[in-house]
C-alpha cells in the first residue's frame, strides 16, 4: 500500500522558528532606543566622549566649545539632549554649567545588545 | 614688602583644562553616530536583538514580521537601514532574504565610547 504525501513547496512555505527567543522586550527596545538617538549625531559622540576623557570625570560647557567648533547656545542644545537621554547629569556652578557621565547609564544601554 | 596680587573671579574666568585628551576623533564620531542612528528605533532594536538571539544567528524576514506586528515592507525598510549601517548582512535564498549580524560592527561603535 502507498499513501501520497503532499509536496513541500519550500519556496513557498515559512521556515524557521519565530525568532522571539532571548530577543529584547518592548520597553527596553524603546530605553536603548532613546538612548541611542541622543548619540545618532557625531557632535554628541564626541561631546560625551570629551566628558569621559577629563581627568576629573567632568567638564564644563565653557571647555566643550571650542573643540567642536560651535557656539555655546548650540552646544547646550545638543547636552540638553545628553541629559534628557539621561546619559549625563548637569550641574549649574555660577555662571557655568558642569556636566558629568551618569554612571552605568550607557551600560545599561547596550547590556541586552547581541555584541 | 607686600605685593598686590589680582583678585580672581572665580565665576567669570574660564576653568579647567581644554576637554579633548583621549576624546573620539570626528571620523570616529562620524562612524559612531551612523551606527547608533540606525539603532535609534525601536523596531530596529528588536530586530537586531531577534536576529542575534536565533540559535543559527540568522533570520528569515519571514520569521521576523510577526513579533514586531509589522508588514513585510515595513521590516524589510528598517532591515535595509540596519544593512546600510553595517551592522546587518543580507542574503537572498529563493523568494525569503535571510539576515545575520555582522561579526564585530556593533563592538566597533562602542569600542571607544565612555562606558
Amino acid at each position: 500500500m502507498t499513501i501520497e504525501l503532499p509536496l513541500l513547496n519550500q519556496e513557498d512555505s515559512t521556515c524557521c522558528a519565530p525568532a522571539t527567543g532571548a530577543a529584547i522586550a518592548s520597553d527596553d527596545a524603546e530605553y536603548i532606543a532613546r538612548t541611542f538617538k541622543a548619540l545618532s549625531d557625531p557632535t554628541r559622540v564626541r561631546l560625551l566622549s570629551m566628558i569621559g576623557a577629563t581627568p576629573s570625570g567632568e567638564a564644563c560647557i565653557c571647555d566643550l566649545t571650542a573643540p567642536v567648533g560651535l557656539s555655546q547656545p548650540t552646544v547646550s542644545h545638543h547636552m540638553k539632549q545628553l541629559v534628557d537621554a539621561g546619559l549625563v547629569e548637569r550641574e549649574q556652578r555660577g555662571r557655568w554649567a558642569y556636566f558629568r557621565l551618569v554612571d552605568g547609564a550607557l551600560q545599561r544601554a547596550i547590556a541586552d545588545l547581541p555584541l
